[in-house]
């Protein structure tokens, strides 16, 4: 009996032959990883293809658009047949397909859950764009659909396979910041109007879910821990008709156990270059930009006087290719992805926690507000005592 | 009738003199504002003295100190005479000594507000380091005997006076960076063992009331409002006993009237040099550092590509001589000061709130705090939803 590296994988992802061949890694350099790209937009067509063109593990298999002649076009550039060209009514065909190993959801948020779900009834692996969904009870499906398939569910934390974000990480791990007292995160641009990010039913957030969520990762994996709570306040400065249903800026703070704290910015309403701070007791390593596709800077400064700095590659196209190699590895070796459906859930239940702080006020009395009238403080603050537990952060 | 400015001074202060006197602005080139340095540590002694040196408008007059050496070193200095060096026994006897315009308290925090009184018993003006005092009622017993005893009140919020500041405040105003979204700011820094600092008693709180007090009066001055809304977290991460009394890092976000929310941290646990970031929708403008006393620096962006960019002053005292010299100015023309008792009483009310927010939780069920049992989000986010009201924030 000859065992294809392809039945081998398919074996493993049923649960069959898992049991009797054993378990070490396969790795196959004899062949690649098909994607199927789903939606060509500006992150697939300008970042994660050109990105798998570089790669050794993973290669274009197929595309999914609704424009024809988009497609077409990608599919001439990157060798796939036409017969491998999809559009949104005829996706589900993709299982007949066996070119294709897994599929990349670049689609409006929305649409992520129903797409990620089809791929594994279609016995594809799937690599999904954050955030996962729009709302945790579609995240927790996306991880059982893709978990009854025995399908690979990777999340694509791009700045989680990135050299600069890694490097911070290495060092608050091996200590070299000592005690990490705090992180500042912040990440924003200002939208065009008629964006779909604008459109709730198709982004299920505003820049919390779009951008912030750079900075509620990246204090995850930072920290290596989980937020034990989170306080916020989000706001429309603009009213100019864009924010009809998503907040334009949302500020907010977490704890994490031990102690650490961060504060993390994210808005519609002005330019703010993806960064983070992260603040130990022994040094200080600051990434900025850190979320950008290149050019990223890492600045580390230690108590002894030493500095550590990564300056910027120009182009740096490397954190789309090990993620989308990342994945590949793992379908090849059947290893659970760094960055899992599990790893997705968790930034969509403290969003959603996020959210709800946001809408519980914290009210400083409105007679404190005006510059002319602090006569009676203490009646104010003896009052708010009384009042404010229900409501206040 | 020959009224000297140092009596038209008085009967100004004293409510008589100002019927009949007609209300002009009396420029006095022949006398300067006679400070009592009250407290020679090192703001005192490295920071307003020097300036005060500097100045057309005031001088050192007097001294109080524990330390007679000390304060006879100073004295001979800035040519005090002897029988103008008080300690804390004979403090009240300043009274007595006409060449005393006003106080400069240097002290510990919980020692402001009886100093400060007893200045304003003593018929002198106050100009008090910030924080006022240790309490919302200790701030507005100081206001009350300043304005008993018709003398001027000002806290010494030298970042008010200081160029790059006012320039930021400045480029807000005339609109240039549109409306303003979000601010970004923190201060902080290692703190020794054994600082005073550290006992409650005397500081009244952590970096909150030290170092985070810049963030929040910076965010106070930059957006001209006040917050109508705070929440945050504390917390000590390095348990080596430092910390037996008052937080080690706090961080909180606010909001104003209009949606710009605002985003600080303060540390006493690890070097975070002050700094502030206004992000509008139409440019930027970082100060940083934003608090230091000298080598300040402002970067703004704006839409059009254009920069404007302050260069450090090496060094520039300006900002304590322009803070004497309003002092100064507010007592010869009796004059509001532009940080008044009532700025500072404003920041001690948001701190006291800041605080109380921190005292109130807002936790991520701790089954979701283990990386390895999110197997039943829905049912934990089911149950936090119910439960969690009173103490979420």
């Amino acid at each position: 009996m000859k065992i294809t590296r392809r039945d081998f994988s398919r074996m493993v992802g049923l649960g069959t032959g898992a049991q009797w061949l054993p378990r070490i890694p396969f790795v196959a350099q004899d062949r690649r990883i098909g994607y199927c790209i789903v939606g060509l937009g500006r992150i697939s067509m300008q970042h994660f293809m050109p990105a798998v063109k570089m790669s050794n593990k993973s290669r274009i298999t197929a595309v999914v658009s609704g424009h024809r002649d988009k497609a077409e076009r990608m599919a001439a550039e990157y060798g796939v047949p036409s017969g491998s060209i999809y559009n949104y009514e005829n996706y589900d065909e993709i299982a007949k397909n066996p070119d294709i190993d897994a599929v990349y959801i670049a689609l409006p948020n929305s649409m992520h859950a129903d797409y990620s779900i089809r791929a594994a009834k279609a016995r594809k692996h799937v690599l999904c764009e954050k955030p996962m969904a729009t709302s945790v009870e579609q995240s927790r499906a996306m991880i059982q659909a893709c978990e009854s398939a025995r399908r690979k569910l990777m999340i694509a934390y791009r700045c989680q396979y990135e050299p600069a974000n890694l490097r911070a990480v290495q060092l608050i791990r091996e200590g070299k910041l000592g005690s990490i007292q705090s992180i500042e995160s912040a990440f924003g641009f200002p939208i065009a109007p008629n964006e779909w990010r604008l459109d709730k039913k198709l982004s299920g957030g505003g820049p919390l879910v779009d951008v912030g969520i750079y900075c509620l990762n990246a204090c995850r994996y930072l920290t290596g821990a989980e937020p034990s709570g989170v306080k916020g306040f989000s706001s429309v400065v603009d009213q100019d008709g864009r924010f009809a249903q998503v907040e334009e800026t949302l500020s907010w703070t977490m704890e994490f156990p031990g102690g650490a704290l961060a504060s993390c910015t994210c808005t519609y309403g002005s330019p703010m270059p993806g960064y983070f701070r992260v603040r130990g007791s022994r040094g200080t390593v600051i990434v900025e930009p850190a979320f950008n596709y290149d050019k990223l800077h890492l600045l580390a400064q230690f108590e002894d006087g030493q500095t550590l700095e990564l300056a910027p590659d120009d182009p740096d196209p490397t954190q789309f290719l090990r993620e989308a190699d990342h994945m590949a590895d793992c379908i090849l070796q059947n290893k659970e992805p760094k960055t899992s459906g599990q790893e997705g859930l968790r930034d969509m239940v403290l969003i959603s926690q996020i959210y709800r702080s946001c809408e519980r006020t914290s009210r400083v009395p409105a007679r404190m507000q005006s510059r002319d009238n602090l006569d009676n403080v203490r009646g104010v603050v003896v009052a708010n005592r009384v009042h404010s537990a229900p409501d206040s952060g």
